[in-house]
């Protein structure tokens, strides 16, 4: 069978990855698929060799668009990231009628909506299992094995760094910041920390799960994000005295006319198994009227899992070009012309368990001040305490409330905060149960 | 498009629930696949017409042989199970070149090496996703999505029956018999249970997923099988105190020129996620050279959650009537001239911590004698227990050994078994840690 050749750009850790398992693991593949795998180049600017892998010569190059460019190249794998160089290296590989993969969520996130379509305007497949979840099968699960489910939502955590720095500071008690600065030392966060701690990672990958699940429209802007950078270890111990872990999830649901999309951190039951996902590692909860829920957890970055992930991303489309056709699989899980734009619910829609931590002083009324304004906003209060846990002069309040709608939580606490008894910035984090059917 | 004619053979309760899928879910099919499908034959010999499903007139039949027959049909859906009419009519459909699907894990173990065989020969795909593990895309996943993975093992919970009584007796300290009226009595055990509690149908799955992990012949001969009857809550209750959970576990690990394949019940840490799999559930954690551990959890059985995979398998192989061809991916992961007969290593042979339960005469010197015969076997022990539990005028003493080879134990357990001071019937439980690392 005639070789299928790939061009590689981009050999960072991932790209580093891919070339280390096409070329070590050359005889595995060839035993599994039957179709020779040529990698004609791996271009990077970095021409450093002390990758671990040895390439043929003329193999590395620097030059991007030598790759692009040759017309034997058959699948381009873009591995640098970003929003610039790599939008316009896979237009010009899809106006060439090259199948693509990549894993950059960032792109994807924002202009995956019109490199979709020009994709399938193409009739070239793009591939991006390695975008979301790491090694996980999150793409392959909801265009092929969920493939008869009306997909009722999914509840991820789907960001290593933020797991690893709250699994941190759950086991150790040590604030934010010293958890951050752990989490650097030891590789699982960048020394910009802001796209992983702030969430907004997160949201990329959710943008493109939610558009996959339900066939909608890919809408970053609307998705609401909230990162973990204010989360303390008194609310970390709180929520455990509740039965509680705090993750930052990913949320969607459908509600057939909208949806709702949002990072934020959350308690979740500590007998949900997602509080059992610790470390770097990342895991999804996919809730489907046929399957229920189907649950899956593994490696969502580092060199070897992402680029397991890119390499079925390669193969398959290697298999629809030697034992068949593009588009098998329509890029985003739907037929293009059934894909809406469905609108996101606004958060103040939301309705939820609610975990309020006020500061207050420790006098008489207080409580039913503030609970006087909470019932005032419809919002009923499912248990409370008060521990003896004074800092800078203040005491903890801590309520839970039962189901309430957002918009009233939050003019309660606008109606709260004025109170001079009531400190700065009361918290609030919001209680999911992946396990309660509504 | 052309539609793709199905012909559903055997409507069960997953067949019930494969037609309700077809039929309520054909425009969420038609939106995500752009291929009609068209189901027009469901064929049973039960013609009752309660199923909760209505067919269009001519659809149902009550022979099967028509479906095979009808030189229309394009794909053939098995779901009566067994071996006898089952096989024959995927033989027969085979020979026709009808692509196959079927969730018959007890035909695959036992006859999937022929009929594989035959359909590569016919060059006509047999998916098989619903065989193992229910809604969890173990099969896609071991074929696609980890086809750049060398797979070290898995280790799995495939069982939901089993699951749902040893979480029973766990939860309660029920007595096995109980907890089996139990889930009977629930509709989780069949009236005769002996495939599922012993560990049977366990073995039938492993078969399968064994052959497509490693590139080897199917083989259901060679695996070692114990089922879950003689489980008594007393050990159920030492595991927890030693912080292990009792599962049954499906077990494979890859030795390069031999396997382990075995089911039997195993305590696992219960910090391991297995662990907290409870009730019906199935998981699995599969082991590969890249990903390291990726793990899956979902239904194992049922009639919507199976239907979802069989579908999966439907939509597969519709996509490469219509959009590609047959063998896109081989049947057994493997190209068929890369697969290879791989010996099972023997029981003997392995070697894993052992739990070991005896019931002993409350005397000086018991431990001694005991603890002498395990030395002179090569088996030296982690920790002892000795608790006041005493039935029948039997005192248990509880053993955790180190790493010991199973032929050593079992040397050691009849020697042991022929001191005046010993009860008969020690119980023996391996140890898995499927989070250590070899």
């Amino acid at each position: 069978m005639q070789p299928v050749k790939l061009g590689l750009i981009g050999c960072g850790t991932v790209g580093t990855g891919v070339a280390r398992l096409l070329i070590e693991h050359r005889q595995l593949l060839a035993d599994r698929t039957g179709i020779p795998l040529d990698l004609k180049y791996v271009a990077d600017l970095d021409r450093r060799t002390d990758r671990g892998v040895t390439f043929p010569p003329g193999v590395f190059i620097d030059d991007a668009w030598t790759v692009v460019n040759d017309p034997e190249v058959d699948i381009v794998i873009e591995m640098i990231g970003g929003l610039g160089a790599a939008k316009e290296l896979i237009e010009a590989a899809i106006a060439k009628g090259k199948q693509i993969v990549t894993a950059n969520k960032a792109l994807l996130a924002t202009h995956g909506n019109e490199l979709m379509r020009a994709a399938a305007d193409a009739g070239v497949d793009l591939a991006y299992e390695a975008s979301v979840g790491g090694c996980m099968p999150i793409v392959k699960s909801l265009r092929e094995a969920l493939v008869a489910n009306e997909i009722h939502g999914m509840v991820g955590i789907l960001n290593g760094t933020c797991n690893y720095i709250l699994s941190q500071i759950t086991a150790t008690g040590m604030p934010f910041e010293q958890a951050l600065a752990g989490a650097q030392a030891n590789g699982y966060a960048e020394a910009d920390p802001t796209l992983d701690v702030e969430g907004i990672d997160t949201a990329h990958k959710l943008a493109i799960l939610s558009a996959l699940a339900f066939g909608m429209r890919i809408n970053l802007d609307d998705i609401y994000i909230e990162g973990i950078s204010t989360i303390t270890p008194l609310d970390i111990q709180f929520a455990r005295d509740f039965g509680y872990r705090i993750k930052l999830l990913a949320i969607c649901k459908n509600h057939g006319d909208r949806v709702e999309a949002r990072v934020h951190p959350a308690m979740i039951p500590e007998h949900n198994i997602l509080s059992h996902v610790s470390g770097s590692l990342n895991a999804i909860t996919i809730s489907g009227h046929a399957v229920d829920d189907l649950f899956l957890s593994g490696h969502g970055a580092g060199m070897l899992p992402t680029a397991s992930a890119v390499l079925s991303d390669i193969i398959d489309l290697a298999r629809n070009l030697r034992r068949g056709k593009t588009g098998r699989v329509p890029l985003m899980g739907y037929q293009p012309d059934r894909i809406q734009p469905v609108p996101v619910m606004p958060m103040d829609d939301i309705v939820v368990h609610y975990y309020i931590r006020f500061s207050v002083q420790d006098r008489p009324g207080v409580l039913a001040a503030i609970a006087g304004i909470l019932g005032d906003n419809a919002i009923s209060i499912q248990s409370v305490q008060q521990k003896d846990r004074k800092t800078n002069g203040w005491v903890p309040i801590v309520m839970l409330t039962h189901h309430a709608k957002e918009a009233n939580i939050r003019k309660a606490l606008r109606e709260i905060g004025a109170l001079s008894v009531v400190g700065p910035a009361p918290m609030l984090i919001r209680i999911e149960d992946p396990d309660a059917r509504e």
